[in-house]
């Protein structure tokens, strides 16, 4: 149970609601304009982009663009940051209403498929025109994407202190075993102009992954 | 057995020596060409890179590059289809000499992580540089990616008519799964300038798998 709570409120941190007021027009509009780039991207892929063809789908004039974001890269990272922190504050708050390891994992792994189902430019843009530097990986890598990490390894380490997991497992190295396998199915839905629901593979992953981990034979 | 020859000598191949006389200097200058592109597409990433750069660094006139190559895209392609080929040659010849699944898996991620592991170049151009847009990823899926697929798959079939891993689980899922979380972890390894060699992730990850999709379980 303490470590569901430090799951879901890290110290210092307080809930904010989605879209507070005293986020208001600011937050709206530069999301506004993340939405754009996001679409923008997919559609041409980022190095053939241009902050002009973000502005003229935003609807906003160059200079606007300017006013909230210092360049295309600087578009390309806040889409990242942004919407990571969207996910990780709902995974967290999720998270909080369920303590068995097994449904915390399959909720996660739902919550990050839906993310990319319900936004197919979104999908583009994280699963494709995000990997395309050293730089930027290196960036993400220590930013919200390891404390996407430190949740799934907060889960596996409560599943080993409770006998669930194989307790000879590093937790790091599990981590990214799923995220890998997850990684992969949401490439390959993206790149098969997926005509199935990405969430359908939520349990046949977690079937594997479950058993692979599992001290016991797990039935999904 | 029958399935151990099929991977070896897909119908109608032979096996070519690794450079024979017949492919000569021309594939020994066009492999020169494609390391030279490696190297510079590692080191400034592809969009930034010049074929006169690929030129310089391979220590030839621009035209020559323009003798076996038509563009800078088909020199990326190359590097991914020449690298491929050889792999798959390779990893069809290893596995030919193991009847055991268990084994053969495990020798095709350590062929996998060795082959990157030993050209830190090609593992930046394959692990992010040909990452980078929709168009390369597309037809990579439909290429040799397609034929490394096909290797996990028919390992996987065999080892669940023997009764070594679970009969409901789909082949084609299970490759993608596996190649999913190795992908990760060489991802990883080229991120954090890894100072581990990646083939010591070949026994941690084939745990976690050959208990994920194994009938009983498996001992590392």
């Amino acid at each position: 149970m303490e470590t569901s709570s430090r799951l879901i409120e890290p110290e210092g941190s307080e809930e904010i609601p989605e879209k507070s007021e005293q986020r208001g027009a600011r937050a709206e509009k530069s999301w506004q304009i993340l939405r754009a780039a996001a679409k923008v991207f997919a559609r041409s892929g980022y190095f053939n982009s241009k902050v002009s063809d973000v502005a003229r789908e935003a609807g906003v004039a160059d200079g606007t663009v300017y006013l909230y974001f210092k360049s295309k890269d600087d578009l390309l990272m806040s889409i990242f940051t942004t919407a990571m922190d969207d996910f990780i504050r709902r995974a967290r708050a999720e998270l909080a209403s369920l303590s068995d390891p097994l449904q915390q994992l399959r909720r996660f792994a739902h919550l990050h498929f839906e993310s990319l189902e319900r936004d197919r430019d979104m999908a583009i843009v994280f699963q494709i025109e995000l990997r395309q530097s050293t730089k930027f990986m290196e960036q993400f890598s220590s930013s919200q994407l390891a404390e996407y990490f430190q949740i799934i390894r907060e889960i596996i380490e409560t599943g080993q202190q409770t006998g669930l997991f194989r307790t000879q497992l590093s937790s790091r190295l599990v981590a990214k075993f799923l995220f890998g396998a997850l990684d992969e199915m949401a490439t390959n839905w993206v790149i098969s102009h997926g005509n199935y629901p990405l969430t359908t593979m939520v349990d046949p992953v977690m079937d594997i992954f479950f058993n692979g981990v599992g001290t016991r034979h797990v039935t999904v």
